[in-house]
C-alpha cells in the first residue's frame, strides 16, 4: 500500500515538476510580448540560459546547500557532496525519504526548476538594456549562492522555520527574492533611454506582442497548478485540492480587481493591467495557499489586483523601469501574500503577522545586500549596461550577430 | 487502499482540470489567429475576462446551482450557500464523497473550468463587433445562470437524468449550450462590415496569425484530454484509456475527412478546414467518448468533418456571420455528437436516439429562449454592438485606450 | 492493491502520452519559426496532416504490425487484426496486460503518438520545397509500415532485442529513423533556391519567427518529460523520477555547451544553436534516459552540445539544405545516445558498445533503403519538388489558395 501511495504521490510531483518547467515558457512570452521586438532575441536568449545553467548549478550546489543540516545552520552538510552535487542516498527511493512524498530525484527537479524562477524574475526588469554576460554572470550566482542560503533559513529547516515563520511556495523565498534583486538592478541600471522625460514625464513604451504576453500570463497560471499544488510535497487530496483551488480564485479575484481599479483610474479597458492582476493574485496566494479557505483567497486576490494597479504607478514615480511589472507583481504582491498569512486563514494572528514580516524585513535585507554587493561589484568591473548605441538599435543587432526575432515583418523603428 | 485509490483518482482530476483551464489558451489562440489583429486586444480581454470572472461567478453561484438538488427541480438547495458559494460538506474530502474519484475542491474546481468554456464559444461568433460591457455582462448571467441550470437537468440528477438522457463531457451540455448562444447572437448583432456584399457575395475576411489559430486547435486537442478523459470522474484505466483513445481517433478522423472533403469541394489545401475539421470530431465524440469503440469513434470523426465542411457553407449561406467557425463547430457537431450516441456504441438504439433527441431540442429551445432574452434586453438597453467607426478602425482603438497587440509592426489596413 | 497501482501507473502513462503528443505543437512551433513565412502554411498543413494520419495510419496497421509476434520474425500476427486495427485483448484492461503497467488502450494510444513523431522530424528537413501530396504519402507509408518494422525488431522483441541492442526511448527508433529519412530527402529533393550559392558560399536563410522555434523547443522539452518519461512504460518512481533528471540535465548540458562551442567559434551568442543544442542533449540522452547517472547523462549532454555545432556546419559543408537542423539534432545526435549507451551507465562495455554500434548500422540501413525506394519512386512518378516559381513565391500561394499566414502584416519579400 505505501508503495502505491509513493507511486502516486511522485506522479503527482513530476507532473507539477513539468509544469513549473513550463512556467519558464510563460516568463519568456510575458517578457518579449511586453518589450520592443529588436530585444526578443536577446531577451530569449537571457531565460533559455536561465533554464539551463539554473538546473545545472542546483545540480552542483544550490540542492545541497539549501536542504540538508543547511550551511548558515554553521554545520557541515549531511552527507559528502560528490563532484556532480547529486548523491542518491540510500533510501532516496523508498517510501521512508520525505514522509513517501517523491523520490530523492524527483526532489531535485521540483526544486531546481523553482531555484530558476528567481533569476527570471530579474530578466524581466532588466530587460531591453542590460548586459548579457554580466547578467549571466549575475544570475549563475544568485541562483547558485544567493537563493538556496535564503530558501535554508526556511526551507531547509533554518532559523526562519525554527521562529514558525510561514512560506508555503515562496511568496518570499521565490518571489520577492527575485523581486528584491529586480529592483536592485533596475536602480543600478537605470532607466531606458526615452522612459523618463526631461519634464518628469512617464512615457509609455509599449510592449511589442500581446498575444505572446498574454499567453504567457495563462501559461504561468496553468505552471502554478504545479507550483503551489506540488509545494504540497506529496498528493494529499485535500490539500492539493483545496491548493488548487484557493491558487485559482486568488489569480481570478487579482485579474477582476485589478480590471476594474484600472478602469475607474485610467478610463480604458487595459489588458496589461488585467494581466498583471491575475499574475498578483497568484503571488499573492503563494505563501499561504494551503492554508485560506476560498473566500480568504478571494479576498487576497482582491486586494493583490488593486496592488498591482497602485504598485505600477508608484514604481514608475519612483523612476524606476520595470518593463514587465516584475516588481509590482513579484515583490509587492510577494510581501502581501507573505503578510496575508498572518491575517487571514488558519495561522491568522498578530504574532504569526509578526513573524511573517520579520522573515519579510530578513529576508529582504539579505537579498538587498546580495544583489548590491553582486551587480555593484559587475558595474564597476565588466559593467551592467549596453552601449547607448546598442540599445537604440535593439541588443539583437549587436550581441547576436544581427539575428532578428522576425525578419520578414517590416518593422516600425522605435 | 481505498484512501490511495483515492489520492490517484484525485490526482487525475486535477490533471485534467489543468488541462480544461489551458483549453481557454487554446480557444484564445484559435480567435484572435481567425480574426483581424485590429481585434485582438479586444477579443484577448474578453477572454481573459470569462476564465476569471466564470471561476468566480461559478463559485458563488453556479456550482450550488447545477449540482445539489437542483433548484429547477423545486427543492431548495440541499445544504446551505454561504455568502461564498463554497461550503466543503463532511465527507468532502474523504473517499465517502463522489465514490471516492475526486475531493470536493476538485468537483468545484474541474466544473468552474468547465463553466467558463461555455461562454468561450460565443466569444469566438460575436467577435470584431461586440460592445465589450455587453459581452461581459451577457457572459456573466450566461455562465452564470443559464449554464449550470441546463447542466443541472442532466449532470444535476435532473429530469433529463431520469429519461435516460446521455451526454458524457457535454457535447451538447458544453458545447451546445454556447453555440445556441453563439447562432442568436450572431443574428442579433449583424455581420461585420464587408462580410457579405450587396450581391450577396460572401466575402472572406482572412484570419490575422494563422500559426496561432493552429496552435489554438492543438492546445484544445490537448485540452480534450482532460475534457473527456476527466468526465469519467476518477481515474479508472479503462474508462479512462478508452475515452483518450476515441478523442484522439474522432480528432483525427474528423481533421482527414474535412481536409478531403474541402479539398474536393474547393480544390486547394485549406488548413482552416482541416483545423475546425479537428474540432468537430472532437465535439462529435465527445457526448459519447466512454460509449464508444475505436471503429465507432473513427466513424464519428469523418461524419463530423463532412459536416464542419458544409456547415461553414451553410452559416455562410444563412448570412450568418461567425468568424471563427464556432456555429458549426460547437453546435452543430454538438448535436450531431449528441445524436451518435443513439446510433453508435454501447448505447445505440432507436428509444436512446429518441431520448438524445428530445434532450437536444430541450436544451436548445431553453437556451435560444434564455440567450434571446438576455441579449435582447442588452441590445435595447445597452446596446449589443459597437459603432461602424470603432468597427473600422478596430476595437482596440477604442475600447482599449489606443493599445495595440504588435505596434512594433507595419501592418496593412482593412 | 494491483488495481490501485494500475491506476496510478496508468495515468502517468496517460499524461505522458498527452504531452508526446504536445511535442506536436513543439515541432510546428520550431519548423515555423525556422523557415520562412512564406511558406508557413504548407509547414503546418504537414504536420497537422501527420499527427491525424499517423495515428490512424497506427490504429489500422502500425500498432500490430509492431509488436505483437512481429510479421518480420515470420510468424502470423497473434491474434486477429480486425478492420480497424485494434482489438482488445481479454485482459487488456486488467493488471495482467503489461505487467499492470497500462492499460491496451493506453498501450495503443502511446506508441500511436510516438509513431507519428519519425515523420515530423523528416518534415522538418523537406520545409520549403516539398511537394506536399509527395510528402503525404511518404509519411504515410513510412508511418505506416517502415516505422513499425524497424521498431518491431526491438521493442517489438524482434532480432535486435534478442541481441541485446538497448534503446530505452527511441534515440534509434524514433529520432535516427526520421534522420535517415531526413538526410535521403534532402539528398533526393536538393537544397532551396539561394542556400548555396556558385562560389559555394552558404547562404544563411533566416527563420521568420524566432520566439517561435524557442517556444517550440521549451514544448519539445516539456513534451520529453512524456517522451522519456512514459518510456519506464509504468510510474515506478525511482526510474520515472531518475529518468526525468538525466533527461532535464542532458538538456541544460547541450544547451550550454552549445552555445559555448558556437560562441568560441562564431563570436556571437546565436540562439538557434543554443536551441538545437538543447535538442541534442535530449535526442542524445533519449537511447539511455534510465541507465545513466545524473553526471552521465551532463556528460552526454555536453558532449552531444558540440556535436551540433560541429554537425551544423558539417551538413551545410556537404551541400546537405536542412532548414531545421534535424540531421544534426535527430540523426547524429540520435547516432550519438545509442552509442553512449555503450560508454556511460550502467550498460557501459565494449561488448554492448557493439551491439549499439550494429543495431544503429542495421536500422541506418534498413532506413536508408526504404526512405530510398520510397522518395525516389514518388520522384520519379509524381515529383518531390514543387516548380521553382512555386518556391520563390512561397508554397502558400500555390497549394493553398492564396492563404497567407499573417495577411494583416507587411513582410520584406524574399
Amino acid at each position: 500500500m505505501e508503495e502505491t501511495l509513493l507511486t502516486a504521490n511522485n506522479i503527482w510531483m513530476m507532473v507539477c515538476t513539468g509544469l513549473v518547467f513550463f512556467m519558464h515558457l510563460g516568463f519568456s512570452f510575458l517578457e518579449i510580448g511586453l518589450t520592443r521586438q529588436k530585444n526578443t532575441i536577446n531577451i530569449l536568449f537571457k531565460n533559455v540560459f536561465i533554464i539551463c545553467i539554473g538546473l545545472l548549478i542546483y545540480c552542483f550546489v544550490g540542492f545541497n546547500l539549501m536542504y540538508p543540516g543547511s550551511f548558515i545552520g554553521g554545520v557541515l552538510p549531511d552527507y559528502f557532496i560528490d563532484l556532480f552535487g547529486l548523491s542518491l542516498p540510500e533510501d532516496g527511493l523508498t517510501t521512508a525519504y520525505a514522509d513517501g512524498g517523491y523520490t530523492y530525484w524527483t526532489d531535485f527537479l521540483f526544486q531546481g526548476m523553482f531555484a530558476a524562477t528567481a533569476a527570471t524574475i530579474v530578466s524581466g526588469a532588466v530587460a531591453e538594456r542590460v548586459k548579457l554576460t554580466s547578467f549571466m554572470l549575475f544570475s549563475v550566482i544568485y541562483v547558485g549562492i544567493v537563493y538556496p542560503i535564503a530558501g535554508s533559513w526556511k526551507w531547509g529547516g533554518g532559523f526562519l522555520d525554527e521562529w514558525g515563520f510561514y512560506d508555503f511556495a515562496g511568496s518570499t523565498l521565490v518571489h520577492s527574492v527575485g523581486g528584491w534583486a529586480a529592483i536592485v538592478a533596475v536602480y543600478l541600471l537605470g532607466s531606458r533611454i526615452g522612459k523618463f522625460g526631461k519634464d518628469g514625464k512617464v512615457n509609455a513604451i509599449p510592449g511589442h506582442n500581446i498575444p505572446m504576453a498574454t499567453a504567457g500570463v495563462l501559461i504561468l497560471w496553468l505552471g502554478w497548478f504545479g507550483f503551489n499544488g506540488g509545494s504540497v510535497l506529496s498528493a494529499d487530496p485535500g490539500a492539493t485540492s483545496l491548493t488548487l483551488v484557493t491558487t485559482c480564485l486568488a489569480a481570478a479575484a487579482g485579474g477582476i480587481s485589478s480590471f476594474i481599479s484600472s478602469t475607474i483610474m485610467y478610463k480604458n479597458y487595459d489588458l496589461t493591467m488585467f494581466l498583471n492582476g491575475i499574475l498578483g493574485g497568484l503571488v499573492g496566494i503563494t505563501a499561504g495557499a494551503d492554508q485560506m479557505t476560498p473566500t480568504d483567497a478571494i479576498i487576497i486576490g482582491l486586494i493583490a489586483g488593486v496592488i498591482i494597479v497602485f504598485g505600477v504607478a508608484l514604481v514608475d514615480k519612483l523612476k524606476l523601469d520595470d518593463p514587465v511589472g516584475a516588481i509590482a507583481v513579484h515583490l509587492i504582491c510577494g510581501i502581501w501574500g507573505t503578510l496575508a498569512v498572518g491575517i487571514f486563514g488558519a495561522m491568522a494572528g498578530m504574532d504569526q503577522f509578526l513573524i511573517q514580516l520579520a522573515g519579510v524585513a530578513i529576508i529582504g535585507a539579505f537579498c538587498i545586500v546580495s544583489a548590491f554587493i553582486i551587480l555593484f561589484t559587475i558595474k564597476k568591473t565588466m559593467g551592467l549596461r549596453v552601449s547607448k548605441e546598442e540599445e537604440l538599435e535593439g541588443l539583437d543587432l549587436h550581441e547576436h550577430g544581427g539575428m532578428e526575432a522576425y525578419p520578414d515583418f517590416r518593422m516600425n523603428q522605435h
